[in-house]
Order: structure tokens, then sequence, then C-alpha cells
């Protein structure tokens, strides 16, 4: 059974190793929601399937839960009803720890059979996903489905095919043959073997609840370890349906489906801390908050730790060869998703004396003008508004907004509510964009994550870099966006960027956008500055997943003769 | 130049990358002292190079040099009366942190070929590292000659070629297209930059310094980072020798020769602890004992840390098909070095029952026998002896030696000085071997480094087994030895140790030992019990050490036209 699963997924499988190693374009799963790819009916039984999980208990069973727990409340307005199991994480961890068992004995192409069936079945449950993504994440549809459903699998697909690479690179066995002498020879038999570190732990967050769980998950069951998934109590529907379709391939093969358990909790009562610190618990990956993730990372001693967190992204403007272009570009990274994307630029460095441009020089306030007029544009058609922005995932972020909007700076543009035609109870909330000069770095040198912007009077372009790299050093960055039309600038930026851990984006205009990273050849997050201490996805994210440990034992008399 | 090293040595890297893959035996440096293959006057220019250095200053100017400090003694009697350069650590920091500048910025050919030039003429050095070694570790000439020179040089081989192998997983450019619509197409130019972590520090050990050290030096110095070489204050020549071949090399190349310090200290005054936290440092390799490794682990916090510590090594006895062929493998492994290697077996299980041989059943007795007896025939010939012995490195281990005597079990075989006709001042002494019961955990189950063997008393070879595995769980090992004509219990100890993360070494003879660990195909330490973190070589010790960061921007029209 199992074999099949390797033998019918082998050549997704060898076109994504392709893939990563020439870093062209290449995705696995059609990220357009169309009837013609994924079956006429797949709309509306993936609403159906969404309907019936609503208002009930999960149906998995699982050893050691304590508790069934729920609170998720649609950012675009309903309750979804639905109460998980809560464990109790002693016997979770002990029935995790227990279902390693056969795992780890199965070879490395079982293994990643298991896991390419997977992330198949999930592709194949995109529509259902991409409705419990948007009704606890708040994204529009088409991002719900998209980041929610293919671009998941596609980095979920990733992880395994690197960890398929780390894992192929030793051979299970080999014969080692040592001339001793001038006729003398020793040969061992040697025997390679994966060990999984242990029970691992994904923390999901709640505004990419699968996006940024994937590679954690799928990176360590490849490796051979079992997996808590603990979801963001706000977000638990789409790892739910995850693990559901887990367990259930893990289960068809042959395995205990315990290899893959859900442990969720509330906001009142979370049980992150203890279970990221938990002996058992030999991995962490982490993906939210920078205080909490700070957190995990001083306090799992007991585990390796990936964290994927957050920073102040920023974006330069220095020169500008089609204004129209560029304002739209921008206006979309920033209304995407409300700005709840943590590649989202935060901050718009513009030089005091203007920015280079086709027709000559154009001025800080011109350009700042230009931003303002592209984004309201944007959002001037309502069901366009709607569809980009989403609804607010936490109503923090709409105090934060209510924060910033009196602690300083200029108002350029008042972000707030946007009437949402489908949702009128939808939480939403439009950018808010603040003009700061460069010394109020007390404003903007901080992350503010949701819809504020602040743009920035800088004395230079030169002084742009550095308070951006700066930022990025101290704070931590994801993704820089760069317009100009002079190379030294860009050889410089790309420079500072590069040495302070960061994903720079030149003059992009047209149907690409800053915040966007595609699998296979965009790396998220460095790991190369305080936003995270790991990068999605590269050969260190799965490597210290296992250790390969040898037996040796000489060569019979017989064998070694025919060798 | 630095493209002239990449090529001149580029098959010697193929030939490495290839064995890495196969795992078949395969050497870049002849491990045989001859003239033949060293040149005829290679022996006696080594001594002589050797001599040359005692009594006086070593000669490299360093910046940030506090004071000269040396207190080498040789384990065969002479001091050694060189002393080295001690840091500010401030500015030695900031020294190797400034070398990396255009270092991170060559290409990974340039870097790799500089690495492999280093490893070539430390090679032509063996003779004079193999004195340097011998006099600061006590290793006889012919150990000292393969574990600090051809040894050590292809260990470090093997690191450049896995950071090679690390580096080239990602290209460093490519055009990505992407189809965003029936007619319309994106295309960007990616650019992956290397980015090293930082300042990497590593820390050496008294009995292999080069072996345990070169493997974490030239992996960071591959990947782009600096290094500061931090020797042990009673093993520092090697070290010494080895920075100073870095150093030329690198500036032939054109490179900043502060890419490679040399960080020296006292007994007294050390500095390791201040330097492994400096806020600059940001790998740390250690090798040496647990309780300062332990340390390591949990305070160099700013940094990524890779040790390898010891643990408790076990051995096996279940059966034996040839007594005589298996007490002397035996007993060279329990011998060579006096036991301070930390593959050495420690723990001797013997069931109560006796053992299985072709003739039948061998008592509990008549077994302890056997080994004694091989002990005391390899000793028998004094140049024989000194040679395996060697010299013991640190006196703590002779008075380790005298209160293991007295804590307990009975003394099977006293261990004393030997004779050293060449070295009569040598400080020796033979392995003692002790006979306890299962039962006297706390003598035997804790780390006795050095030459004292414990020959445990067991209920029958699983309990064996279960003790081997438990200790390797709670206290490390990096080896273990089995003998056994049965392959269910064969089979059940490859899962016990694999489990636990041991090497296991079944039925050697001949001249293969349990202690003996060969560059790209053994590996060294698992990282998977508390015998250290990491592995000598995996892909993990590698992957961390540098970050991979894009930069992407739109391909000109007329490039896109070509393509």
């Amino acid at each position: 059974m199992s074999d099949g699963f390797f033998e019918s997924h082998r050549s997704r499988l060898e076109d994504a190793l392709n893939a990563i190693s020439t870093r062209e374009y290449w995705s696995a799963f059609p990220e357009v929601p169309s009837g013609r790819i994924y079956g006429e009916t797949a709309k509306t039984d993936g609403i159906e399937s969404f309907k019936a999980r609503l208002g009930a208990p999960w149906p998995i069973e699982q050893p050691g839960t304590a508790a069934m727990v729920g609170q998720e409340c649609s950012p675009y307005g309903m309750d979804l009803g639905v109460t998980y199991p809560s464990p109790d994480l002693d016997q979770l961890c002990a029935a995790s720890a227990a279902a390693m068992r056969d795992w780890k004995r199965a070879d490395v192409q079982t293994r990643t059979g298991v896991c390419l069936e997977i992330l198949d079945r999930l592709n194949r449950r995109s529509f259902e996903m991409a409705n419990a993504v948007m009704h606890t994440t708040g994204q529009g549809f088409m991002m719900a489905f998209q980041a929610g459903g293919p671009h998941a699998q596609d980095r979920g697909l990733e992880a395994v095919a690197y960890a398929y690479a780390e894992m192929m690179r030793t051979p299970a066995s080999a014969i080692w043959t040592k001339q001793v002498s001038k006729t003398d020879s020793i040969s061992l038999a040697k025997d390679y073997r994966i060990v999984p570190r242990g029970v691992a732990v994904t923390v999901g967050c709640s505004t990419f609840p699968t996006w940024n769980s994937y590679p954690g998950i799928f990176a360590s069951l490849a490796t051979g370890n079992s997996v808590v998934v603990k979801p963001h109590p706000g977000a638990v529907l789409p790892l739910a349906i995850t693990v559901e379709v887990c367990r259930e391939v893990i289960a068809e093969a042959g395995f205990d489906p315990n290899l893959v358990l859900l442990a969720c909790d509330t906001t009142d009562a979370p049980i992150t801390a203890g279970l990221v610190t938990h002996p058992e618990v030999r991995i962490v990956d982490y993906t939210g908050g920078n205080e909490f993730g700070d957190w995990v990372e001083a306090n799992a001693r007991q585990a390796v730790v990936f964290t994927e967190k957050a920073g102040v992204n920023a974006m330069i403007l220095d020169g500008i060869a089609d204004m129209r272009a560029v304002s739209g570009n921008l206006a979309f990274s920033l209304c995407l998703y409300s700005g709840q994307m943590c590649t989202t630029p935060q901050n718009i460095y513009i030089p005091e004396a203007g920015i280079e441009t086709s027709d000559g020089t154009m001025s800080f306030d011109d350009v700042a003008g230009a931003i303002i007029k592209g984004v309201d544009w944007l959002l001037s058609e309502p069901a366009r508004a709607s569809e980009i922005l989403g609804a607010v995932q936490n109503p923090a972020t709409i105090d934060r907004v209510e924060a910033a909007r009196s602690a300083g700076g200029t108002v350029l543009r008042d972000g707030g509510p946007v009437d949402n035609e489908h949702f009128p109870e939808a939480r939403t909330c439009s950018p808010l964009i603040i003009q700061v000069d460069e010394g109020d770095d007390r404003l903007y040198q901080q992350e503010c994550f949701g819809p504020i912007i602040y743009i920035v009077r800088t004395r230079s372009t030169a002084r742009s870099i550095e308070l951006a790299a700066d930022a990025a050093h101290r704070l931590g960055a994801l993704t820089c966006g760069l317009y100009s039309l002079n190379d030294d600038v860009i050889d410089s930026t790309v420079d500072a960027m590069s040495d302070a851990g960061v994903a720079l984006s030149c003059n992009l205009t047209g149907q690409i956008y800053v915040n966007q990273s595609a699998a296979f050849s965009d790396f998220h997050v460095s790991g190369a500055n305080p936003a995270g201490n790991a990068t999605l996805c590269d050969g260190a994210f799965v490597a210290s997943r296992f250790r390969t440990v040898a037996s040796r034992i000489p060569v019979p008399a017989s064998v070694e003769a025919t060798t």
C-alpha cells in the first residue's frame, strides 16, 4: 500500500526536487479555483463539507483527551461552534512517542510516499479548506483558496522533497573495504539507520494556519518523527482538517494514526508553553508573534526550535520609471489581507528631495500622494475592496490601528471599516497611512501588525537603506521592496539587505508583489535576523530533524568473494 | 590565484563527494608515514621544524594581542616553552568580524579552493604535525601522525565537501517565469547569496586537537564565516601550526588573514566562557568534557552550538567464535592511547552464565581471564607497549585511576606506569581492569576517562544490552562493541543502539577496532544522546552555518526575449 503511494507520486517528487535545484517556476498544485481543474462540483461540495463541520464536536478520537474546547469566531461575523480535543499533555505526548515505533523503522520511500499522498488528498479538499481558512483567518476567498490550499500544499511538498533529499544523502548500506597490507584487506558491511529526534510540535498561527505549518509538519513526519499539531485557538479548523487527512492516510498505510495528533486550547487556558517544554518534545516549529516566539526559543531547551516570527518590513523608493504602474502594485501589497501578512511592507522610505522618474524629479509630497491615490483607487470598488482586504482576524489589530492614529505623525490616509456586501458583520479595516520624519523612530521602528503604514521622510536614499537595514538587524524583517533606476543604489541595497537577511524585491510592477513568496524558488524568512531562526525551506530546516546511526559488521567471506 | 586552488584540487573534492555518497572506503591523505609518499627527508624535516618552534614566542602577529602565554608540557616529559598570543576578546572579535567583508562575497568555488589548498599544505606538514601532536597529547608517534595528520585532514576535507554540496544546492541565480494569464507572463531574475552566520569559535581539546577541530574550522570557513581557534592550553602547538597555514593560504588568495585567528589562554585564567558568549560570536564548535560542554550549550545562546563531548561506551559479549582473535582485537582497543579516546570501550558486559563459543560455553571467569591475558600479552613487549599506550595527557587522569582502584569492585588487572625506553620521564599508565556486578552501577555507570575498564557481570545478554542503552540515553555514548553468534541478539542490539544514537561495531577481529571512525564512511558522535549534539559530519553540521538570501528583479525585456 505505502510503496504504492511513493510510486504514484514519484514524478511529482522528482519535479519538486528539480525545481528546488533550478529555482525556476514550478508548482505541483493548481492555484486557480476552477471547476475544470478541481471538479465541477468541487466548489459547492467544499462549502457543504465546511458547513457540515459547524456547531458540532470534532469527530477525531484521540488518546489523552481531557476536554473539548472551541472558540472560533469568523472574522466575517459568525461563530463556528466547533469543539476540538484538548489534551492531558503527558498522555498526549506518550501516545505520540509510542506511535513512532514502526514509523521510524519504515524506509525513506514509505514515509515519503505517505506524506505525498496526504498532500494529494489535502489538495482535493482545497475548496473545503478555503472556506475553513477564510472563516478563521479573515482572508478573502481567493487568497484563502490559494494560500490555504495549493500554495500551502506546495510548501509542504517542498519540505517533503528537502527531507527526502537529505535522507537519501547517505545510503541505507555500504560495503567498506580497506587494504590494510599488501595482501590483506578488511571488509565491513555498514548499515545506516535514520533515527528521528522524537515528538515534534507545530504551533500554528491565526493568519496562515496551513501555509506556515505545513513545512514543519511534513519535514518532521517525513524524517520519522511524530507530530503534535497545536493550532491557534482562533484558527483551528484548517489544521483539524489537515490532521484528519494525515490520520486517514497513515492508518491506511498500516501505521499508528497517533503519529499526528491535534492539541487544542483556549486563550484563557493556553497549553503551548507546557507543550513545547514537555520533556518528550524534541522538535518545535513555531509561527507567531515575536514575544512568545522569543520565549519558546529561550525555554524549549530540550528541543530543536524553528521559529518564523515577524519584523519591520521596508519599502525604499529611490527612482520610479512609471509611477502609475508602481503605485498600483504597491497599493495592492499594502491592502492585501489588510496588512496581516508577515511580508507586508510597513515603512515606506522616501527621500525628502523626492525621487527620480523618467519625467524628472517627483517631489516627496507627490510621491506620497500617488501612493494614497493608488490605495484609494484600489479600494474604490466595494466588491474588489472586500476581496482584497478580507477581514481582520484579531480585534486587537483594530485597537492597534486606533492607537497608531493618535500616537503621532501626520495621518495622510485614515483607515477604517469597509462595508462588505456579503458579510455585513465582518470586522474590516482599510490601511491607515501616516507620514513621519526619520527622527520619529519611536513610532515606526517597531512592528505594527495590521493595516498600519508609515511613510518615512528621510535625508536621502542612502539613509533609507541604513534605516531599513538597521531595523532588520535589531527588530527583524522578512521582505524589503526597492524602486530605483540607479544600478549603484540597487547594488548597495542588495548588499545591505542580504547582510541583514532580508529578501529583496526590486522594481516590481504588474501581478507580482513584494509580499509573495513562491515555494521551490523563494526562501521565506532567512533565519539571519530576529524575524525568525529558520527558513522555509532549506537544508538546515530538515537536516537536524533526524540523525544517522550506523552499525558495522565484517562481511562474511562468502559475500566478500562475490564483491 | 584562488580559482587556481579550486581547479587544482577539484578532482579530490569530487572524490570526497563521491565517497560521502557511497560510504565506501576512501581517503585523500595517505596514512602511512613513509618517505616514499611524503618525501625522503620528510621525517627529519618534521622533527627539525618541530624543534625550531620550541622555547620561543609564536611568530604570528595578530590584532588585539594582550599578552603571550604558554604552559605546554609534553606528557613525554619536556616543557615546550612556546608562548602564544592571548587576546583582548573585544578587539579579537572585531578583527575577526571585519575579516569577513570580502570573504563572504567570494563565490563558493573560491572559498572552497582556499580550504582545499590549506588542507593540502597541512598534509605536507604531517611529520611536523605528528611531533606537535605527540608532544602535546601524549599519543604514540604512529597515532599522532595518523590521527593528527592525514585522518584529521580527511575529516576536514569531509566538512569542506559537505559545505560545498550544501552551498551548491541553490544556484547563484535563476530566471523565474510564471504564466499569469493566457497571454501574459512575468519573469524575475533571482540572485541567491550565501550569508555567513558570523564569527565562529572552535574550542579544541587536549587529546585530539586537530582531528576534532578541523571539521568545525573548515565547515565554518568554507561557508563564509571567520574562525577564532581556541586551543586547550595543554595542546596549542598543533592548532597554532594549523592557524599559521590557514593564514598563509588566505593571504596568498588575497583575503584578510584575520579570517583565522588563534586565541590562547592558561588554565589559571581561562577565556573560553567569555569567548563563546561574546555577542559577535555566532557559531561555536566545542570538543571536550561534558560538564563545560553542557555549560556552553546552555549559555552560548547567541550562537549555534555544535558539541562533541563524551559518554560511557559499552562492549557487549554474548558469543565469540575465536576468543584468541577477539581478545587480541579487544586488548588493542582498550590499550590504545591509554584509553584516552572518546571512543574507547569502558564497560565490558558479560553474562554471569558465560558466553557461547564454537567449543561450547565459556564461563564468565574464563572470558574475563582471556581479556586480561590479551592485554598482558599486548603490553609484554616494551617497545610495542610504549607505542600503543603513548603517554597520559593530563595528571588528573592518573589520579582518576588511583581513585577507581580503591572505589570498589575486584581489581582483575592493576594499571600503572610502563617504562618508556625513549622517554624515561613519560607519564604512563596501563589499563586498570575492575570486575563489578551489574548492581554496582554507582561505580561503572559514569564516565571514567582514561585507562579504567569495568568488566560487568550481568544476568543475561538482554540485560547487558539494556544497561548499555540506558547509559547511552542518560549519560551519552559514542561507540558500542558487540560480539555475538546469534542473529537475533545482533538485531536487537542494532535496534537498541540505533535508538540510543550509538555507533555499533559487531564481531570485529583483525586490524579494525571499535574506537576507529573513518572519515567519509563513519559518523562520529550521533547528536542523539548526551555525548554531543552534533555529528562529524552530516548535513546538519554544515547547513545552519550560513543562510541563503535572495534578491529578485524583473528581467529586462531584451533578456527576456532571448530566454
